[in-house]
């Protein structure tokens, strides 16, 4: 376990006594979520794009970020942040005012660079593709020269960080624990379902496991 | 229906036959999502927070962004960004380079200001509460004008936006549908789960309707 230093940066302002800043807490959500936003501002205007992530050690990798000017900006050593939330219920007070939600999300900071050297993008695809589902990358045709030329993976160094966590049942307190209304909380999961196979798929071929019993890590 | 005017700043760039402009797309992703990430950018430094939102007419509405220089800089006038993204599943295709997921999302553009006056404010609440569980509202307990007053409520003009869906089976072609791996999809839906009720709750009170059958809107 490293924690990331407290800086006005990521320092979480709202509900600091939810907030970590070691990455035994931020890794895990963030090898959890399969979809991330990435801010950045080009010339005042802030854009945020959802796409694919995973973290490969100390880097974040993202693929699926625009061409064009975005990629240049962000190659031009421009500051990111990438987000992710994962929502796990929905927290009904008695009081409006206490309303919440089940959270755990990861708030990051650094600039990326687009990898350039093809072994090097090969590991960075890999990561992604077992990210998304541990196993696939053994079973599915490799990334022909071509695609992976087609192929944008950028890698970021986390500077900083912060997660934000909230948990449990509602804050209701005093008198308000009287207030005559049911109250708790509603678990909102993913649950993975029965794979549908493609129609053009002509030849049966076995469900791989981790298609069958797909889950996310460190979910039961 | 109406569209959104196609500009540089909302044109989807990456794929896109997966765009749309009109608000018959967007409105019931933002209607359905229950978190959005708002980025905006200070002093070149971008920031995306996970946060509450609703939309109320032609207007989106936020909950729970920061206090502080945050505000400030909103109030400020400057220009936000506010993405949503449902995922919907994964797409595990033949080949590496053809894996996707299955996806809703929109990215808005406006800019935002703190509601003040008492009485939009209480209106603006009552939007993100039934956003959440329509309901609700008349069932908890109402605003204190104490609490009222700690609610910071953020009301976006929605400018411009964009749409991007991606649904159906991986994108394989020619001989790679050949390969002989499964492929197909994985859906991933939100279910949610018998609700749990607050421990501190001495007295029974039943489950309304949209606790004990929650569900999104246009889900089944």
């Amino acid at each position: 376990m490293s924690d990331f230093e407290i800086t006005p940066r990521n320092r979480v302002m709202r509900y600091p006594k939810r907030a970590a800043y070691d990455t035994d807490t931020i890794y895990p959500i963030l090898d959890e979520a399969l979809v991330c936003h990435v801010g950045f501002a080009i010339d005042h205007q802030p854009f945020v794009i959802p796409t694919i992530h995973a973290r490969m050690g100390d880097q974040l990798l993202l693929h699926g970020l625009k061409g064009g000017r975005m990629l240049e900006h962000v190659n031009a050593g421009n500051p990111l942040c990438v987000t992710v939330t994962l929502l796990d219920g929905l927290v009904m007070a008695r009081t409006v005012f206490n309303h919440s939600m089940n959270y755990r999300s990861v708030v990051l900071y650094g600039r990326g660079a687009t990898i350039e050297d093809p072994a090097t993008k090969l590991a960075a695809l890999e990561c992604l593709t077992e990210h998304v589902a541990r196993g696939r990358w053994a079973d599915a045709r490799p990334p022909t020269d071509k695609e992976l030329m087609a192929t944008t993976i950028v890698a970021i160094e986390i500077e900083s960080a912060s997660a934000k966590v909230r948990q449990g049942p509602p804050g209701d307190d005093g008198e308000d624990l009287e207030y005559p209304v049911w109250a708790g909380v509603i678990p909102l999961p993913v649950m993975p379902q029965a794979a549908e196979t493609d129609p053009k798929q002509t030849v049966v071929y076995p469900q791989p496991d981790y298609v069958r019993h797909y889950r996310r890590p460190g979910r039961a």
